[in-house]
């Protein structure tokens, strides 16, 4: 084991699948709410979720907020992406003033928005509150022609990504404590990234794992696919332990969430994972430690081809499809309020009892 | 032709389809935001409807607002429900005093929550804002036996309907008026009523139909089917025309929504359609006028059997799938943020030149 590995064993994050034995309480007070059993279908499912993380009859989700991770990808420049790669960083000016969809959907929902340079192919002169630099370089290298990041850089990624959780988590004396984190990115190329993990880690073709992105035409697919095989076969993949696969195809942004979606669940936080990418990177988390999987709430499936077969992969249901694929945390601010309604529902209905009304004859 | 037909003929809703001329600009628009083209999938599709119905580039919701018809139907004394009829007025009192599921979502997602009584088997000596008086019996006679109301009953409730729209449209000067509805309803076997409106109007055979209701075990489901078979024999159903199905077979609740429902596409208004019994109200509403389709959205795909069937016979596609199935207008409440985020958007996301985003390539 190299020294790399064994610090980033070191790291050992340490996520404990929630005690069930209380659902039975959870599950009884779901139940004497008024209204027929099981009538609030998948809202009931994340109420008794939700309970069980946090131990309680009356779960609250507290300062929520959506990490937008941004990152570059070498592979962006072979010939895999619809967009430029400048587009990146125009993307994180476009979040920093407000104008992109991520923040629309955030000011509607009263989420805090929270954007990150992971590894983004610019300088950034601005800084403060609104960006929080987690860089690790400028942008990966090409991973059809060598390894995407070293061992150091991705080590110092998942770190990142686990220090930018317990920043989140800091308040002020007697203000709320952030209990729920949603996960979005920006970065061009990076379904391409994405969908090597998936077919590595999963065992599928590549093809099952491709798709349009932002929104190639299918000879442009067919192109993306015989890149990616290329890269694969260069790489010598076989050998890879799940850090060297993340750290060979992975993008900063990719290393990141996945460090900063460990430490949320060692922190007992509610964890909402976005589209394609966001799933990538839940992924290699959930290989690393699968009891994340009781933290996750998956707010939507995308569009992207390969995200549906990513979640069954991993029995993950998700709560939207509204034929989304733009990333950016997009969906978890969307599936937002159905969360909230969740929890809602379970603190403020009536029983049957309270409100006076029969029960089932 | 009876003095009553005439009467509802003579209501004469006029609904028209919105000038599909505008979609161009509108479409225009959208794929200028910020993200790859049809990257927001079905929001966008929400954003072309309502823009299209408010024939504005920048459309906006004022006033939200939930009607919640209760009314009470003879057929539920003949065992096709698994609560009995007085849950109905028990459930419009845990309404009014704020503690069921329709009250925290409303409360949730502003959106102002109308409670009507348009035929509820009680006596309500509570009156004012929150309980409307729209009564038109004390629930309905039993199908099973004769007709569930009368000709001027149905009458009435259409009118009540299309009254109840018009005090909503009402705001103080200066306030903003009220564009948004969604249509909710409490009536203990109103499944019933529903099921057998939706096999006679689209000729399904109602086994299709028939479902849980609220929470029949099998042998209750054959039993409800075999009821609901006879009822519809002893009908004569044959000879009827879609005002003498409606009155036949209709619950109060039921003739008032699609009294209502006409009236507010008929004065442009967003409908948001609810589960099984407000889309079967629906359905009456859309083989009286079939133009009403284009201001309605379709909350959600309720879990009862017959909704998935009912919303594909009129090319609705449902926004959710959360396995729901508790009606009072939840789906409505549930999916109104994801409606204003489509809104929203639309409104409010930089475009790509004004935040200076390069172009696809």
């Amino acid at each position: 084991m190299t020294l790399t590995k064994s610090k980033i064993a070191a790291m050992n994050f340490n996520i404990h699948k929630p005690d069930v034995s209380f659902s039975i309480e959870l599950k009884r007070k779901i139940d004497m709410k008024t209204k027929p059993i099981g009538a609030l279908g998948k809202l009931e499912a994340l109420a008794l979720q939700i309970g069980l993380v946090q131990q309680t009859l009356n779960p609250a989700l507290t300062k929520p907020c959506i990490l937008v991770l941004a990152g570059d990808h070498g592979i962006a420049n072979e010939g895999v992406s619809a967009y430029p790669q400048e587009v990146t960083h125009q993307m994180v000016f476009n979040f920093l003033s407000g104008g992109a969809a991520i923040n629309v959907f955030c000011e509607q929902n009263n989420i805090c928005l929270k954007i990150v340079d992971t590894g983004v192919n610019f300088d950034f002169y601005q800084s403060g509150e609104d960006l929080i630099n987690a860089k690790v370089g400028y942008g990966t290298n090409s991973f059809l022609k060598e390894a995407a990041m070293s061992q150091e850089q991705c080590f110092e990624a998942l770190a990142n990504g686990a220090s930018l959780i317990d920043q989140l988590r800091m308040s002020k004396p007697g203000e709320a404590t952030c209990n729920c984190v949603g996960f979005g990115e920006m970065g061009i190329g990076n379904t391409s990234s994405a969908a090597v993990l998936m077919s590595l880690l999963c065992n599928f073709s590549i093809e099952d794992c491709v798709g349009r992105g932002t929104g190639l035409n299918n000879e442009q697919v067919e192109n993306k696919i015989k890149i990616l095989k290329r890269a694969i076969e260069k790489s010598n993949s076989s050998l890879f332990d799940i850090y060297d696969t993340l750290a060979y195809f992975g993008g900063f942004e990719i290393a990141t969430m996945v460090g900063a979606m460990l430490r949320a669940a060692e922190l007992k936080m509610i964890l909402i994972v976005d589209g394609f990418i966001s799933t990538a990177a839940f992924l290699v988390a959930h290989q690393i430690s699968p009891n994340i999987i009781h933290y996750a709430i998956f707010s939507h499936q995308s569009d992207e081809r390969g995200h549906a077969l990513l979640l069954r992969s991993m029995g993950a249901e998700p709560l939207l499809n509204l034929n989304m694929r733009l990333g950016e945390g997009t969906g978890c601010a969307i599936a937002y309020p159905i969360i909230a309604a969740a929890v809602n529902f379970l603190n403020n209905m009536s029983s049957f009892r309270s409100a006076g009304v029969t029960l089932k004859e």
